[in-house]
């Protein structure tokens, strides 16, 4: 079992009761012998005596866990930034309960301490997406998401149209305002608002949702991931691809995409009771009934 | 490589012009060494000198091949019947080709000549589902289904409900015209009538498709097919429960179905060009737009 | 301004608490000079000196308003049982307020005493469709339906076929679970979980929904409420009509049904606070957002 | 019964074969005794002895009729430009037929002189909608719609928000990524793609279609075309209006858009054999099935 010794924090920019929590949790941490080191998103206010404060980026190679303030939001941009380090991270809400950052910001302590202390708790992985952009056959984008990659128009008043291929096999044709390739974690995120189906974390495939398509027959599809899908850009109108909605690059005619599962899996840690359906119930309102 | 010496051949009832395309099956069959089985389904009319006919019940243990002259209904009954005796299955279609009778009847003979004499095949595997239902603690019913298993009203008017959960923990409560629960295969089929994603064959999931839900946050959701799922009837109203939509038992109150992947996945022979994407343009026309 | 006399009680059969209720109310009516008729619905333990009891049938021709204690369902029966004789409703809800009974039980004295005495109320005047079944060119049943009438299979397994026109223009045929013929007031019940639009109560139209059609292209289709549609059932499967979810015929091989607008519009009497948009925002649950 | 005495020739910029086919138009216009008026959408390259060629605008007070040729796009934008001078419009199709340009450039001189010369044709008006937009109280835009009404967000990453009355009681606030207000002509456009349903052209309604919704109860809601819709914009991100995707202006914060039916129809003039189902089946392939 893995020894949780350096733990940093990673704050929600502009959050207003931030200080005072993550004060809290970094004399938590250092009373049970870890040492803190607090990210430059949230240590700008804080009395930085006895902890690190500074960018997170530089001490990478020796966290041993990131303990996140923040909603899902933040996790997602955290996610991205860490999973190539292979670092599990632990997610608390200040908010309401998010579908990853699942500990309420009361419980920080006690669910801090079940993981570090008690060594009490459930790990699971979560697939990225990794998506490269090729123009003229060279390497000119590329970035991952914990949630999904978009491909969109820039504005509404002219559809984009691409070709899509997976493993080499033509797929069909598309004229859309766009197109989700989601991950499970994505799932219950745009690709819900857009009529794609849940995929539970543990299921090993990624989705497909066509984003108002022009042609009535196109529905979303699932497959396994460990594909290997490519787009051709074929319209020259405004293209964007976005990255959790968090990054984005402009798309040209022509353009390749290839997209693919990320090498390395996001490590969540969650207390030991957590449970995927509970927090589906609670987020989707699965008990309402209209009459 | 399996050497495929006993090769049996099934039809759908009452096809009128199965006669004349059996026999020539059967005649080329023995042509390349081949014994042939005909099924009672087609042989009643048949000149069976040189053939065995009768019911397929009584060589399954020494088939090694079975060619099925039908449409997908046929592939899902003959499905069930063969999967555990580890045969694989060879589909021709007589009229508009189906999802896994992709071979034409006009094909027929190049197709299992390239299959039997030349080798030449793509060999894909079909997962299936099996649900047991639970009454008082005791075994009622249990059977296969290639497609999906529906548990549904037995009439328009009161709504059915039930509690499901999946490896014991509970999902939620339902309140429904039913509920599909589809395989990648059947992904295609009822489920798609009812908003359910598309599953690609190679992706080791079902989903869980509602019908008319009464509250509006139920959505398709996709699991891995390695889960357990259990419902529990909990409204005292008619209540069915199909299989592949072709063989049904009544569910009482309280009856508690328990569904998961049949031990062994069907064997499918598709010839060398088989193309899941192509099948899915041709048979969803999605090409076709709207203006 | 109609002087509202003769008021009769309608009660939800088999609800506990209705005895006290309907006897506060009818003492009420009593106290402002009005004449209560207890419908035997709820009339059976009541102590009914000073009070008609019985069959409201005998008085529809003299009634005046009617008071129904109950749930939307109480209200379906109600409206198409005195819709012909022109009598306005007014609607309690023991429970969950519904669509229309929205007034609840606390409140019941008050809202009667302001519609009765204070002759302040909101009338709004709901559109049924009539449906009639014809069998060789013979009457075989008619009824009429305040939410809708659904033309749908006896049993999952096969799907329904029927031909549609619309003011004896060809639609299109259409195989499927079944359809909805829905008034804006049923456009909020079980179209809503099959997939159809909400129609205002004001809106002069009805929508056409079908349940699981088999062809992908098939959509909710919104058209003016003067005309009329015609069908004819296409395939010899087990297909039944049904009323409102609670009258029903078996419809055969061939018959043709003939739905339009019924001739007079059901009214409804509203507390002059009542406001469409507010209830449909509490009852679907409006501002629930999922992250 | 109108004189068509003037009529004006529009077509669709940059498309190849127009000028032959207009002028064979033209040439037929003279023999009939009409006055042909060819709009320099076209005109440039014509031979324009014997005809007027000029800008449109400077003859809308003298025209009797337009011929539009080109596709739903071209009757789009002349749509918006004549309704308001209460011209019958003749749609022409050089490609697929649309659901407005229902006659087929080879049978265009048949169509017209039936039209013209027989008088023979089906009158249809077609609602417009119309929409304002208001800031700080002051009027800043203003346009019509024969399609849609879309306010939607400038580029994927933030979903807009808004708070939508009608006839000035609140009906909710919305965050998604836009919304369309379609008339019925344009329910079988963008409004489709979104989910929306078919709404026939005779039907006095249009309809409010969410695009990709954070609330998953939000659904598409029917109303009577005489209310008046306000919306205001709830949230600082980018935020456009467009009218039937080819005008468009931004909106800023607090902006206020107000949506009514304008003043006048649009009047369509089509064969006598038209009909609207007709064109609906073949456009949107219902006679289709997937099985």
């Amino acid at each position: 079992m893995t020894n949780f010794t350096n733990v940093a924090i990673i704050g929600r920019r502009n959050s207003e009761y931030l200080v005072e929590q993550v004060t809290m949790l970094a004399r938590f941490l250092q009373s049970i012998g870890c040492k803190a080191y607090i990210d430059s998103s949230v240590s700008g206010e804080l009395d930085c005596s006895g902890y690190k404060c500074g960018d997170l980026q530089q001490w990478l190679d020796i966290i041993d866990l990131v303990i996140i303030i923040g909603g899902d939001g933040t996790m997602l941009s955290a996610g991205r930034e860490i999973v190539n380090y292979n670092i599990p991270i632990v997610g608390i809400n200040q908010g309401r309960l998010g579908f990853m950052t699942d500990i309420a910001i009361e419980d920080m302590i006690q669910a801090v301490s079940d993981i570090l202390v008690e060594r009490k708790y459930r790990q699971e992985e979560r697939t990225l997406l990794s998506a490269q952009v090729l123009r003229e056959g060279k390497f000119v984008y590329q970035s991952l998401a914990l949630n999904d990659i978009v491909i969109s128009r820039g504005e509404i008043g002219s559809m984009i149209e691409f070709e899509m291929s997976v493993d080499t096999e033509f797929v069909h044709s598309q004229k859309s305002d766009g197109v989700i390739f989601s991950t499970p974690t994505g799932s219950t995120a745009y690709s819900l608002a857009a009529g794609g189906p849940i995929l539970h974390p543990n299921s090993k495939v990624f989705s497909i949702v066509p984003i108002c398509p022009q042609s009535m027959s196109n529905r979303p599809i699932v497959l396994s991931d460990d594909v290997v899908i490519e787009l051709i850009i074929v319209k020259d109108t405004p293209t964007i691809i976005h990255y959790d909605g968090q990054e984005y690059t402009d798309l040209q005619y022509l353009d390749k995409i290839v997209i693919s599962k990320a090498k390395r899996p996001l490590k969540l840690l969650h207390p030991v009771g957590y449970n995927y359906y509970h927090t589906l119930r609670t987020k989707l309102d699965w008990s309402k009934r209209v009459s």
